[in-house]
């Protein structure tokens, strides 16, 4: 391996790990650790296609990654001899200061925390992976590496909201967007298939996973993205609504007298795909529609329209785009997502090859297509691997 | 005069009226009652090029019908002989039920009232004015006109929120959109002016007035708008936020402890333009832009690249337009603002005429631009007046 780093994703009881060069961006190891603080704790560990499992309660992270360092070493790989130049962190959110990786210290530490406020729900976690893994892996380079900072160059015609100064200047309200890592490698490969320069070309690229997000890719700088504040705005997700009427929040208080809390729990973990549908799995959905559901069927044609609607508006901010590229869960897995989403966009240059779309790609449009359609399977732990590999030799 | 209508629009502290030809659409008589149950009450009269003011104090919306009434008379053609068919009034919203004009009765005046629920600000403004003038004129016909109506036709994918089932089968909550009658006349004028039927025509309206909307109209019927359960979603607007990311409610909750009416009344009356640029009229931010201010040319800069926005949304749901039309006081008379809205549009087929856009229109794409691009005054009154006409026709 040429520049080994351990990347660790960190969410609010599981762990995710994975083992990456960071020069080919491939992983030789990966795991997930699971119901961390539960009784029935679980890690997976996954090396040189064996799968090993470890049961029994991990009381916090520091056992957790313990743990992770115990499953290395039973594998027969220990992390003493991988050679790591740096343990990697997924964060979430970077505000306004980290439009970069960066080598972590206390105080880029009390920086993560402080953006807690902006993602209450994340970066905690992701903070803590930070503090564990230092203690854990003293001498090496801890880099955070954020899903916000690929966003960094969207201009104020795109961050900006049109709310009370004060929200914007004090309190930190703009778009920031997220899914950083995943649409920075998707757009790139997406040049690269093109053949030309990230600079020469215009990509959109629609990340569909339980979290969904829409990027116009402008010459490599994203220039606009579906997300927002935070991870509710934009596309229908599993179980997040997207855009709706800022007012349905006033509307339902006065109608049920429900807080803040409850409705900012039912717009984030009880609406999208699962309101519409009754399942927040894509292949579920897909399974039920099929089975002639009609909610199902509704809710597949909201989900597909609403992306649909992003791409036209993203040919418009772009002036043009050379390339759609859809990866994650279901951009690179389902076939009829890609197909409705697409669907009667001929007048705005896209020519969906049918056949080509149901195997999967890579290229799904026709060859007379002005803007190339394309399946990219995402590597975010690949991509976090490669800007912490290029940090350090910097 | 064919069919004259008295057309009245009220609001919460004003009453505008037209004396319309329902079958000409053309006005004769028109005013405006301002500052209603204060002691500065203005009344405002226009008849044939003269104007005729009336102050002091109007108690309430009786006083100021019968100041209008009176008004009528002082300017030598009173209301008893113009040969009325009927009184009109504007209803903002028509919730599910009221997807056409119709004559109001008892029952009819307590569902208005029961849709207060959705458009609080609104319905019991219309709803004062409807009683007031049931009282005045007891022998003609009250008939209401919804602005929501005309948006009846918007299909599941386009009208549903993705918001727990509850929400949206026990409280109300879908897209309603609003300024129908102003989407239905503009849209059926641009159809006219292409020498087509409007059924053989898609046409994308962008009604930019202090509040803003866009409509994707095919072949006749609204099918998307960008308004939703309230006026407060899409564009940016005068004091308006339009569309942001729903969860900026609970961070500025969080963030300063600020209640739901707090945060309603911020995003409906303290936002849009005027929180961006420090003026509501766009006149006055056209102005401070040109003489260099930074903040209304970002403020324009938004305000332009949102509409170019749902432009490309809705050329992608319509499948491609033939014609976008401009429309109400921004739409008709900024040839800055429809410039920057169109610019780097050419790749979905719009090519401005700059002459002809800086010399207002009516047609500001060049002969050879895919799509027609217009721009139309609307005439919301006429349109109200026609559509009564043809009710009672029936
Ligand atoms: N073969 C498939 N066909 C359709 N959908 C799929 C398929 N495989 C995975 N998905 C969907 O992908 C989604 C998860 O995407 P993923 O990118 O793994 O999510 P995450 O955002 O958690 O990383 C789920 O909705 C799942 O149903
Ligand atoms: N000549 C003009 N140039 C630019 N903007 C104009 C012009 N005339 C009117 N406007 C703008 O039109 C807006 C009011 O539009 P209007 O359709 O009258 O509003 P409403 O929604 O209240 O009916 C204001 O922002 C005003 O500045």
């Amino acid at each position: 391996m040429g520049a080994p780093v351990l990347v660790i994703n960190s969410g609010s009881s599981s762990i995710k790990y994975q083992l990456v060069d960071g020069e080919t961006m491939e992983a030789s190891t990966s795991g997930l650790i699971e119901r961390i603080g539960q009784s029935d704790s679980v890690l997976t560990h996954r090396h040189a296609g064996e799968r090993a499992v470890r049961e029994g309660r991990l009381a916090d992270y520091g056992e957790g990654l313990e743990a992770m360092v115990a499953a290395f070493e039973d594998a027969g790989t220990p992390l003493a001899d991988a050679g790591l130049i740096a343990v990697a962190h997924r964060v979430v959110h970077g505000g306004e200061r980290f439009v970069q990786p960066v080598v972590v210290d206390d105080e880029v530490e009390r920086a993560i925390d402080e953006l807690s406020a902006l993602a209450p729900l994340h970066n905690p976690a992701n903070l803590e992976g930070i503090r564990t893994a230092r203690k854990l892996f003293p001498k090496l380079p801890q880099v955070a590496v954020f899903d916000t900072a690929f966003h960094a160059t969207v201009p104020e015609r795109a961050h900006l909201y049109a709310v009370p100064s004060a929200w914007r200047e004090e309190h930190g309200v703009r778009r920031y967007g997220f899914h950083g890592t995943s649409h920075a490698y998707v757009s790139r490969k997406a040049a690269e298939m093109l053949g030309k320069s990230p600079k020469a070309v215009n990509v959109i690229v629609a990340h569909l996973g339980n979290g969904a997000s829409v990027t116009a890719v402008e010459r490599g700088r994203s220039i606009d993205t579906s997300m927002g504040l935070t991870p509710l705005e934009g596309l229908v997700m599993g179980t997040r609504s997207g855009d709706i009427d800022p007012a349905i929040v006033f509307h339902m208080h006065r109608q049920t007298g429900a807080s803040f809390a409850d409705l900012d729990a039912a717009l984030n973990k009880e609406s999208g795909m699962l309101a519409l549908s009754g399942h927040q799995d894509n292949r579920a959905i897909e399974r039920a529609a099929a089975a002639g559901d009609r909610a199902a069927q509704v809710a597949l044609e909201i989900y597909c329209y609403r992306i649909r609607k992003y791409i036209g508006s993203y040919i418009a901010a772009l002036g043009g785009a050379d390339a759609i590229a859809f990866t994650a869960g279901i951009g690179e897995n389902s076939a009829e997502v890609r197909a409705q989403a697409l669907s009667s966009l001929v007048a705005l240059g896209v020519d969906l090859d049918e056949a080509a779309n149901a195997a999967g790609g890579p290229v799904i449009s026709t060859p007379q297509s002005p803007i190339t359609v394309m399946v990219i399977p995402t590597n975010e732990e690949g991509e976090i691997a490669s800007q912490t590999a290029a940090l350090l030799r910097s």
